[in-house]
């Protein structure tokens, strides 16, 4: 063969391939439960230094989302959760908080992973959560509550004594669709990784564990980074890691986080008088329990191999980064942290892949505000002769460019932070830029995901739940 | 004269028009003070409603500003005040809290505002606040401390029995500049408007008031609505409309601000034991005290006449809603939210002239973020039997769209919130956008206005104060 006919094939090899590759469209959805810019900002700090960049800082896109949520009787409210924010973004709908992909009537609204599988393409869910938690919950199945996780929690269940909202119109005891497992396993995705055995563990009203299930749907099931690594990539897969939520990579000092700062006697007389101790600087430290814990960035290479193998139409694939909200409701900086550099390792994967395949649309956002919050080291009051202290928990943080950096968490004297109401950042490569506008509803995010992958649609069914005018 | 010639004629006079149009370059730097994410959200669910839109929403681009600040000794520091993040925005170099267009060092930086009236732009200042705050003295005037507003605050002063630093260097009995009343009226800007008649009517060394010395150097001064609208747009102005801050638009309930939650005796026992009583709902109405303040949109259509009147060169102009602040340092969101109405319709107003004069660069963006904090109404943990309520103080506004909207200040137990450290917003018209990028340190915000109106110049002196690389 001369040289020129071998270049001529050589082209012609690229160009078909090529073809090929200007065919398939991806969307690779990375939520950062509770990346708010307070949290953004708290990684950039850390994890960059406050003149640095996050990997997410680069992206040439930037906007703000606002959340919309209404009361279950449709009237506006300003603060979410993960689930009627995660059905925001796989539905376009406007619900309540707690629901999965239903409006306020109990109707189930479709979702992208839904119509995404129905119309060919691939889909996949990677979380640090629980699979069965609330955010990719909303983009496979509809049941009106996130505790119903597991056959056993639809039919009702507790947490700390309290009774949860159980889904009996749901459950297959009464013919319903079954519980957040079930409808995952049943759904047609192609791969699930995160959180979750204990769910996988419990029996159906057949008598079989969901695992026999899912092997029945045609699942691989694995448990363990090693098996994860030699899983088939021509086979759904569904990993789970830990009973529920992932370990997180990082914790401060001895595992402390936020403290009270201690004030003396004189306290009791008035906020202004005697000595106050505020909690000592600690560090962030690796956290002993995320011992062989799978990394997002490796669950997400999983992902992304496993979706492009025989694959010429796309995907979608969702990836949640969970515990930057789970350890701020749990007072802990440094857990939310490491949980962003999780994020920013999955996006590094995210633009490699991206780079092959140019017309994958990546988009980073947040569901929802957090009650994390940067203070002054030391008090803007310092000058001043009275003890002036946060009302709240507090965490100081050694940074690694030598500053302290001073998270305040006191959105209430309970065991678990709030949410809070701003809107969020958004990011987006270079194809995001074409198809976003710097100011969206969260439910425009799923209307220009949607559009990308599948061309425009009809507006999902529980649209008009939306309190005001699209 | 024949229909073809007129209308050579007339399209001879449009296009010599727009020439001198084209050679007109103009910046307006719009500064909410505060106006982070949880304050605009707080805006546009109060004034547009949760699914509607702010001005600052529908502009073609959106960014994100990381703030740098360091310590006096040069180390990073996570949270500003609005000195140092107004020299910022003015200067391009990072520098310590309070400082005016200083270094560390305490050497001056010179000012967009400065370098703008020595290339033949005219120059104007509009605030809410004193022109002698931090915000508005940064873009003309170089103090060691922002205290030092008058020639007898730069000698030494006291704020609620607590001593003030003075700028004994700066001060023109020391051959200094003086205070920074005194550069501001001897800078050559051509408009000043905002509060502070106190340091107006204070006598410099020379026995003079200030009054005196600034129509000495060609001022005409006014005091009131009345005398601004009749003044001369020919002449350079100064207003000063109220003794320090203006009064802001609205108020809460009869005055209220957020209050604390009341807690029962057994509270003495546990934090999870008694009744508590959260506070009241409350309104937003006018503030009684505004009165006949001049509005923000008044200032700025005032000197937008000012300085486009025989300008064929161009503009810096600096509009602030300093009260966004002010107001969520006194825990009073009513206020917060009439100042985002007035940044608002001063936006409007700069969008009309933009409209007028295609070669001007709109920029809203905040200084610093702030204490508030939106909470969900009712906690999220309403279902647990405990009594769940914030450790800091609480307001629940009626919104006009029939929702609850709850705002939270828990940053520390005194008589005044804290700044917090998240990066801040920034809105643009499209010229912004062809000039920024999505992800900013705000001292790049400065170098990208000054190349806008200038060209690239030599950086500041003191931008090697900064701590990390450019």
């Amino acid at each position: 063969m001369s040289r020129t006919v071998a270049l001529l094939i050589t082209l012609l090899a690229l160009s078909l391939d090529s073809a090929a590759d200007a065919r398939m469209r991806n969307v690779i959805l990375i939520i950062g439960d509770g990346f708010d810019d307070q949290h953004v900002t708290m990684g950039r700090n850390y994890l960059a230094g406050m003149s640095g960049k996050l990997k997410v800082d680069d992206l040439p896109f930037r906007a703000s989302v606002q959340v919309e949520t209404v009361t279950p009787s449709g009237a506006p409210s300003y603060v979410a959760d993960s689930a009627n924010t995660a059905t925001s973004l796989a539905t376009g709908a406007v619900t309540s908080m707690g629901r999965i992909a239903t409006d306020i009537g109990d109707r189930d609204v479709t979702t992208i992973g839904e119509r995404a599988i129905a119309a060919g393409f691939k889909v996949g869910l990677v979380t640090t959560s629980s699979l069965t938690d609330a955010t990719p919950a909303s983009f496979l199945t509809h049941v009106s509550a996130r505790s119903c996780e597991g056959p056993e929690e639809v039919l009702g269940s507790t947490y700390y004594g309290i009774p949860q909202p159980a889904c009996l119109a749901d459950a297959r005891d009464n013919e319903g669709p079954g519980s957040i497992i079930e409808q995952l396993v049943s759904s047609g995705a192609s791969i699930l990784l995160g959180g979750g055995q204990k769910f996988i563990e419990q029996r159906t009203i057949d008598n079989e564990t969901v695992a026999a299930m899912a092997a029945r749907y045609g699942f691989q099931v694995v448990t363990s980074v090693e098996e994860l690594a030699s899983a088939s990539s021509e086979q759904p897969l569904i990993g789970v890691f830990s009973e529920e939520t992932l370990a997180v990579r990082w914790q401060g000092t001895d595992g402390r986080t936020a403290e009270a700062t201690e004030t003396g006697w004189l306290h009791y007389l008035s906020d202004y008088l005697g000595d106050t101790k505020e909690p000592e600087v600690m560090d962030c430290e690796p956290n002993p329990a995320y011992g062989d814990t799978p990394s997002l960035a490796i669950m997400t290479e999983t992902a992304l191999e496993h979706l492009s193998t025989d694959n010429d139409q796309g995907f979608f694939l969702m990836i949640e980064s969970a515990s930057i909200d789970k350890q701020s409701h749990k007072r802990d900086p440094c857990g939310s942290i490491g949980e962003i550099e999780q994020l920013e390792e999955a996006l590094h994967h995210a633009q490699n892949f991206a780079q092959q395949h140019p017309d994958t649309l990546i988009i980073v956002t947040a569901d929802h505000a957090q009650a994390a919050q940067i203070l002054p080291e030391p008090t803007l009051y310092s000058g001043y002769p009275i003890p002036i202290y946060s009302p709240g928990l507090t965490a100081r943080i050694n940074t690694p460019e030598g500053g302290v950096m001073r998270i305040n968490y006191a959105t209430n004297n309970g065991f678990s932070e709030e949410h809070t109401g701003a809107n969020v950042p958004l990011f987006a490569n270079e194809i995001g830029a074409q198809q976003l506008r710097p100011f969206l509803r969260q439910r425009e995010v799923h209307d220009a995901m949607s559009a990308f992958l599948m061309g425009a649609t009809e507006p999902p069914l529980a649209k008009n739940t939306s309190p005001a005018s699209r």
